[in-house]
């Protein structure tokens, strides 16, 4: 079973990569760009089975290593 | 309009950094972890508002800055 993990930093907490990249699309002359915030993608392969566990078990790990609650928001998609 | 690009590293490209992760997650208990690869997410607000030249727009920006195209490939979502 795949899972795919979004995870971002929350709304009002300075995002220095995504500005970066607003900054550096405007000097390559790509205008219209209001905003732009950049975050990382986990894909997991699972060995199990069951949806609903899966779904259980990666919340677990981004509660334990892959966000930092403190500062980032996650979101889990099972396939 | 709100695009989200996800940049991928190709497959039988070594990926350390999901590598790490399986490991952390392995030392962390989650066991039946079979795989890992991390990527990178980027939400862009654009001024744009007709879907098709807002995919055309970020195709290029992930061609000309977004992502490596010789190690990472990339899909868009116009949203």
């Amino acid at each position: 079973m795949k899972a795919r993990v979004h995870v971002m930093l929350k709304n009002g907490v300075l995002d220095p990569q995504g500005e970066a990249v607003r900054h550096a699309l405007g000097t390559l002359g790509f205008d219209g760009v209001e905003g732009v915030r950049q975050g990382k993608v986990i894909e997991l392969d699972l060995a199990e089975t069951d949806a609903a566990k899966a779904e259980e078990t990666v919340k677990d790990m981004c509660e334990k290593l892959l966000a930092n609650t403190v500062i980032e928001s996650y979101s889990v998609e099972i396939a």
